[in-house]
């Protein structure tokens, strides 16, 4: 197959991360028989450095081109001492979703039994967790009109019925090849728009009568996910309550450095890690390249290409096994990089034997 | 001290706690000879059921000459079913909180020794964790405009300024009187109504140069409340966020049955546990009295009542460790009913030695 793929590392550890993702595609490739391109493109901080703007023109182009986007992170401390700024670098990561209508993001998050002890929860606690979120992206509060004087602020949280519609169904479908369950997480006691949620989601679960619906309060799914996650099968959610929960779920995993993420739209696609920018990491060699190559798994997953995608989760497991891990992640070896865990994972590829 | 009281026991297994609050707080006015005189009246939907509405004009009657309103749950199951109600027993609750202008929401977090092992969080997660969080309770997207069509619904997150400056304010003397560290939790990245808060908070912080304050993404705290819930000590947020965070923050607590809070105004107060109806549990002498019981505490504490306070917390910190608890904690004694944990608390006013 042959896959062209934009290439937007971003601030922070994002770039030596993709890089560890680039290289374990380029093995994929090699092993394969496939011929990936990568073309890089700014964006967020660094592009805003460069070029004012945190999403340039060239950089939408070279995405709009491209069979699919693989992001790091965006965000850097000197823009966010002051809140009044309107150019944010974070722009640039909404200003791609928007602009590719990248309506649904895709998170998976799993208790790796190699990982178990690495939880601030106890392992009889999240044994066997695997949970899918379905965060819708495109809309919602963070796209809404906002207002903003020294005396009063607001934004608005707008919700239509095809928003809602087509990551729905996506989310139903994701269920039927798992659990059959899907639990939609609102606040439909007190948001309209969440009562919007809740009957559209009702209306669209007759057609999908082999999965069981469960609809949860935001407030109430916050501690659920952590007092007993293994209820949860596929979790489908507005953009806001997404964003919270997505991170918070981070703790049943061990750790943030290894969520991969996909933002799917019904043209693009794009693949990324979520732990963000780190700063205070970035070029120290101790950034986890894990979330990033887990999300390269996800975008060839996204193609039909599974064994290539087995192939690489195969080689995370070993990783994990035999602790070739950055520090975050490593009780046993202090000296393990970045570049390291990319190496071993090529390695593997390269010699899965 | 006299002091008049409006109970509003409510739903599901408010009306079973309440009587616990009740009972204990007799015994303190015995013992301390007080005059403590309750009212009763109707919210939520039992007040649908026998008026129509929610929040009648009686209960707001007896509420607004009150000293204080001791209020237990509210919601039932048989108003949940249809999203398109527009008359839903909460709005009893937001009524309450609007009426009188309660626009601070505060809620302890503590936990407790000899509760370790009930979080589901590890031991050396958790121990020593104890902290307070201020939730703005009168604006934000809860009371905004809303919209609804079966095509597009909206929700409107505003705030002023002046609701931001007046918790504020409240939240950093908390603060003051405990480990100087304040943490404002918002979404600053990209809501125009978090930067708000941030100016706000940022400004007014410097009249409080004894106090530490941190910023902090809803996101990333609603993680790093799970993986270093010792770094905060006061945290302050919108209501939102709020009331997301202060129920995933009661697994720190090991039992939602233990977290009670307080809703203050400028001229009203009123004093609640946060666990809700569970109205599965109702009748069944399950429910669990302690967080009611702990409301009650903080309602005394509201009117400078330090000592008789301090004693509720004392008979609360016996029943534990003697496992004089309902269910929900009891790992030692099957059979401690919600009026058993009630009566325990109560001897032990009368007879602390
Ligand atoms: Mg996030
Ligand atoms: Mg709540």
């Amino acid at each position: 197959m042959k896959l062209n793929i934009a290439v937007l590392p971003g601030d922070g550890i994002g770039p030596e991360v993709t890089a560890q993702a680039i290289k374990v595609l380029k093995a994929i490739a090699m092993e394969f028989n496939h011929v990936f391109t990568f073309e890089k493109a700014l964006v967020g901080a660094c592009a805003m450095d460069k070029t004012g703007i945190p999403l340039p023109e060239e950089t939408i182009s070279i995405c709009d081109k491209a069979d699919a986007i693989l992001f790091g992170a965006i965000g850097d401390p000197k823009y966010d001492n002051d809140p009044l700024a309107t150019v944010r670098p974070e722009q640039g990561l909404l200003g791609l979703r928007k602009t590719f209508d990248l309506y649904t993001n895709i998170r998976p998050v799993i208790a790796y039994d190699d990982l178990l002890n690495k939880s601030s929860l106890k392992t009889k606690q999240i044994k066997g967790s695997n949970i899918l979120i379905y965060r819708e992206l495109a809309s919602g509060i963070y796209f809404g009109d906002k207002h903003f004087s020294n005396n009063e602020a607001s934004d608005i949280c707008k919700y239509k019925r095809s928003d809602i519609e087509r990551i729905t169904h996506l989310a139903f479908k994701a269920a039927q090849g798992r659990k059959h369950k899907l639990t939609l997480v609102d606040k439909a006691n007190v948001l309209a728009s969440s009562r919007l949620w809740r009957t559209v989601v009702n209306e669209i679960s007759k057609e999908y009568p082999d999965v069981t619906l469960d609809c949860m309060y935001v407030d109430n799914a916050a501690m659920e996910l952590i007092i007993n996650p293994r209820q949860f099968d596929v979790i489908l959610t507005e953009n806001m309550f997404g964003d919270i929960l997505s991170e918070e779920a981070s703790v049943i995993v061990g750790s943030i450095g290894l969520l991969a993420s996909a933002s799917i739209g019904d043209k693009h696609a794009m693949f990324e890690p979520i732990h963000g920018a780190y700063t205070k990491a970035k070029n120290k060699g101790i950034a986890n390249p894990i979330a990033s190559i887990l999300s390269a798994a996800m975008l060839l997953d996204h193609f039909g290409l599974y064994d290539e995608a087995a192939l690489i989760r195969e080689g995370v497991d070993k990783s994990l096994k035999l602790h070739i891990t950055t520090p975050d992640l490593n009780t046993k070896y202090d000296n393990i990089s970045t570049t390291k865990v990319g190496d071993f994972i090529e390695d593997f590829i390269n010699n899965p034997d």
